[in-house]
């Protein structure tokens, strides 16, 4: 009774730092979404957007917006570590990045973003 | 190589008023994702928050608010059209609704919600 998947979706399970971790990426033709999970809840979503400008050295700089939760400085901070590589991938599209992770350490972003390139749908 | 899904998603493809419209459902803990698309494009995003205070007759009143795209008056009613009994057979669950459509009228609408139903994961 599956039926065959229709929008390209593509989803993943892992412990990151001892943490049950759920990834799960969508492509649809003006955005890639990600969701970044350890709590199986939305949490914080983060807009990735490529600045139309481009800078000197001709590499687009990227503008991020919490659309939906708490607005911290660090949210940016995991937001352009996880997702600016899918936007540079996939001919500078926008990013959504829905959140909710317990636990955050260098060492777990490197792996959320191994989890994240296994689960390429761009 | 298939990957058992792990977060609860379903989707679903027909025409609706001669148009090819996909809609995928997918629940989390705390919200439940809507896409509904005639582009193929994530478009405008809208939450619909149950108010915690409830009116008196003990029914739930619901909040829309556009956290991507053109906030346009009619956004919030189709909002509500569409996903309001989501969230009202979810345990008022918020729902975060993409919508991107090329026509709409109301036989449009209620096509789309028995879409919607059909792609249960609440």
């Amino acid at each position: 009774m599956a039926a065959e998947p229709i929008i390209n979706s593509r989803q993943k399970e892992a412990l990151i730092n001892g943490i049950f971790t759920q990834v799960v990426c969508t492509a649809f033709s003006n955005h890639i979404l990600v969701v970044l999970t350890q709590y199986g809840k939305i949490g914080t979503i983060i807009s990735l957007l490529p600045d139309a400008t481009f800078s000197d050295i001709s590499k687009p700089l990227f503008t991020t917006k919490v659309l939906l939760g708490k607005d911290e400085g660090l949210t940016h901070v995991y937001d352009k570590n996880l997702v600016t590589f899918i936007s540079q991938a996939s001919g500078n599209r926008p990013v959504l990045l829905a959140l909710a992770l317990k636990k955050i350490n260098i060492e777990g972003i490197k792996a959320m973003k191994e989890m994240i390139k296994s689960c390429q749908v761009w």
